[in-house]
């Protein structure tokens, strides 16, 4: 396996597994004298803690203390690589033995196998969402250097389980059960996951993120376009199905008339392009969506194969979340950062020039 | 600029402008002993020709013809670089000169200028769909790869200007107007280009792409999985806004009961993954779909700004093409041959060994 | 700072600094399979440490303890990441912030302000020599990758302080004080640093690294040569000042008559390439040879500046090694295993198919 | 072969063989607004023509006239990728059709067959002197924009077939036979050639590189140091053996108190270090040096194999040069400067910023 180093500047590089000794990275790139410390990947790492979505999440406990090893020295970075570890604390393999010679629908373990052989069947190793707490810290390291720069990321569902929620108040939504950017659509997505879990089934939902401050000339034109690095790094995310761009799949509905951006002297009199155009920023603001799939665990019995090749049936076990959103908001959040804090240092005017002191 | 290469091993790096001399790029990595000639990429290059897409496409001529520079000898490939050029025979800078210093709605031209402080304004440079050659190009040498591994690659709108098409023989779909994966489809396919033509107006779409033949295994899990590549690949490309894999938006509103796929003696029973599992191909076919926004240069008048900052209105004259599919449906295929390529490479057990002589 | 991953395939990446809590990396892209402890990396670190060159080292206690984060599971590498983290046991600040705003010379101290602003002034941060640890493990993993292909690295120096070694038993190497490839340059050796401890004055010397069975068609090339990668692996250790490859610099000196080395159905009949032609490894043993810079913190006082632009006078107190021999033989041979993993998977062939069950 | 592409940001991507229509290349990364006519790029590859060496080189002609594809606008990068090609003139298969099966000595021929399982046998293909000249119009693309930033790199030899010379006029030395940069060289040069050739045979040499104004601060800590760089793109180069940066080797049997570069108000007050401390440029000029084999075609007979695996001796015929040194030191010069323009926008403070209009 290659592939968990992400970024070309700012790069972030993540290991650990579900029910290892724990989960880590290593942030190489970030300019030095930034301010940070572990106190600001902290609040991010807490938001995507189990029990922040209240009826949607599990009872499991994780206990996500961050430490820095390395790449900060009073209170500042120093442009050396950030080490970071988390501990695992709780991990009880007797829940997934079971599983261990048994493919579970939706999941990864027919492919691991395919692909590497053998695999920790211990809660799925890389292919758990728990691999996504190194990103959430990754994210929140970008977030610490794009805050001196002017940049600020905001995510929230505008749906959970077809249940719909209007753009009302985004800026508080990390105050809100599913990060809700409205405050009367919590009781309703409340609702749908309490008949989900009565079903002994699971929903998703769509996210959405907005990046506000970020100057016209973010991208690289052609391959590395700035949607197409939101599209990778949102489409990475274990139950992403489907990324979107402004008005996304819309826009293949929509006539040239209809979906161009009026310049005007008071800037684009709309924006369907969601701030990029040739791949490039605009200066207005970065509007991106992604479709989150249901959880793969359910209650119900599926049927399914062994890697012995005999037909069987699997009830997964097991504490499982009926809705993966208020987990998967904030990792889309730090996915959309690190993209940003990359593509700044990428940019030849920009050039991500350190304070100096 | 920077993000000219697409591909960790299987690379192609593009140059070219519309108005410049040429088009072209260079693919690194392909391997040894694969049969390939100039014809095998014209073939290819012929099908984004303008007039391909009849009533859709513009009078506008463009002989694309590819000379090999490199890299094949003796009708196959010789492990080193393939370098290629498609000389530029039909550029009227005139037509071009009047939008100098304006900038076009939906276009790059804005955010060029804000990255690079002055570009070439003849038709787009680097952000004109003429780009596209060169990836249409490296595709069709991803699939000669591809071929000697018994991998195919078929692609087809599913939608013209909000028309759909149902997927009856996308086998022939390459040999319809539109690429139409449906006979019946066509005729609906060009009235509605016909309407918008009359209304001075373009269309968008949905292209559907599919891979055949793929191995379980291909895909690196967490950041590089093969969603991920294949999202920022389509989404790399100027018109598109939006990517989905398999059911892609839909699953966000199904529930992990309906959106799961059952596993049996026969396979998979259902394929809303679109052929990927954490990443990782599971053996199905790959399926994936991209929204493809309208051409943004329209006959209607529209408001927007010059580089001087003074609030103007521009028609946009010159020829254009009122539906893109047309033209794009060859280059969605391309990316996704070039993405499979490099990921069967990356894979540690396929690893791309190559026929000996 | 970027520039902390090594590799394409078979990827190390590393943080910490001396005085932090730690140092560690991620090895990303070890296949599956592969048997590997914490005690076939510890014996590889405790190569390194203080103490194992006897006069040569200090007196200073490093307890390099190694501890595996993830990607074993059941004594096999599962071919996900493998994070580890080696603690730093003794770090005793005072030592060094007399120095805080004095250049020493020959050291980075200026480098690292004239980069980054600021830095970690106790004990050179990323620059120190403790960065290394992290190589020698990250090193001692592609060694187990290695050994299930039948490749082995020796390493010894071949001169210090200008005292040459013949190689009469580079295979017991590892066993001996300062590596020594003879058991009779030993006493030589140790005679050599105690006139230079006895004048506060430091030595440097020459490293010879060999690889056994390393197939022929490693490599890629044009840029990316065995040779190249080598040169950059090795030239990257810090004190490095020159890398040869088989006759090196003498080859400048010879004519083609008597450096080309003749083919004969035994192989071939010398060895001037150093297993090397044309970037690619020729079957014969892989000969590379390092120039090792005398430490720059020595006994006597020197002529520098301070961070404010003032002359002044440093001696650098602390407890210094005299020779760097010792530490730097395993860190050129964890480069050296490092690289040819590397190349053993970017090759074609080869492929780094992994073991099955 | 994947490896034709060098650099992180400023990067060059060749293709092309000896035999073939031509060899070109891509650079890709270079910053809008620099000034750049195909002129400039000519004078380069004018200096590594045979014939530039005089007695040194072959009666071979090659026309070698570069035409820029893309890139350049109104005299000026757009900061997009420049395409470049020059075309073969003069390419006699005839004169390598005898060797298609015998292994030449100290050419890559049996290490191609190895990795690639076939070749193109006219002239060694890519492993071919030829490539280089794809490395020579990249550095004059590069040195188009170091000129933008006061940067300015000399190359020469320092010792060409055992025969010394000393540095006394550099500035001029590309207007000399060999480059040689002292007029008093020049003869002495010749007659060394003038032996080898009576004799059958060839001679190596050393060549020196000189960079100016670089800032202090490039070069990233770690793998990816300033001499780690430089060496991995020398090394790169075919025929060179060995690389060492300021004292090289000498400096392993130096001294810490006669290495260590002192500093004093009016700068260093040596330059052991050749500009580099820790990986970053200090400010000083930066001095690299490498070693320069012989040229393995040679007129006298040598033992070697067929593919077949007979035994068989070869005399190579054909028209080859002496001594590569004059070939080799614009290829040199060009791989400095390639390195220097990469590291001058990965350096987060300078960023490369490019001039507005």
């Amino acid at each position: 396996m290659s592939g968990n180093t992400f970024g070309k500047l700012f790069r972030l590089t993540t290991f650990g597994e579900s029910h290892g000794p724990g989960l880590g990275g290593v942030i190489d790139g970030c300019p030095a004298g930034i301010p940070l410390t572990e106190a600001d990947i902290q609040v991010e790492l807490d938001r995507r803690k189990p029990g922040t979505g209240g009826i949607a999440a599990t009872a499991r406990r994780e206990d996500d203390a961050v430490h820095l090893h390395s790449g900060v020295f009073e209170g500042r970075t120093t442009g050396t690589p950030i080490g970071f570890f988390i501990a695992n604390q709780d991990m009880r393999s007797r829940d997934y033995s079971a599983i261990k010679d048994v493919w579970r629908p939706g999941h990864a373990d027919r492919t691991y196998d395919a692909k590497f052989g053998f695999r920790d069947y211990r809660g799925g190793g890389r292919s758990s969402g728990r691999e996504t707490v190194s990103r959430v810290a990754g994210g929140a390291v970008a977030a610490a250097f794009l805050a001196t720069r002017g940049v600020s990321v905001l995510a929230y569902p505008v749906e959970v389980g077809g249940v719909p929620a209007r753009v009302i108040d985004p800026e508080n939504a990390h105050a809100r059960p599913f990060f809700s950017p409205d405050e009367a659509a919590v009781a309703a997505f409340e609702e749908r996951c309490r008949q989900a879990r009565a079903a002994g089934d699971t929903v998703g939902g769509v996210v959405e993120v907005r990046a506000r401050g970020v100057p016209a000339g973010l991208g690289e034109p052609v391959f590395d376009k700035l949607d197409a690095r939101l599209a990778y790094a949102l489409m990475g995310i274990g139950a992403v199905k489907g990324v979107e761009i402004g008005a996304g799949f819309s826009a293949a509905r929509a006539t040239g008339a209809t979906n161009n951006d009026p310049m005007t002297l008071d800037g684009f009199a709309s924006n369907n392009a969601g701030g990029i155009l040739g791949g490039i920023s605009s200066g207005q603001e970065i509007v991106v969506r992604c479709a989150v799939k249901p959880i793969p665990s359910i209650g119900q019995p599926q049927r399914t194969m062994t890697r012995q090749g005999e037909e069987t049936e699997i009830t997964v076990g097991g504490r499982h979340d009926v809705c993966a959103i208020p987990r998967i908001v904030p990792v889309c959040k730090a996915m959309v950062l690190l993209v940003l804090a990359d593509m700044w240092l990428l940019d030849r005017r920009l050039g991500g020039e350190c304070p100096r002191n």
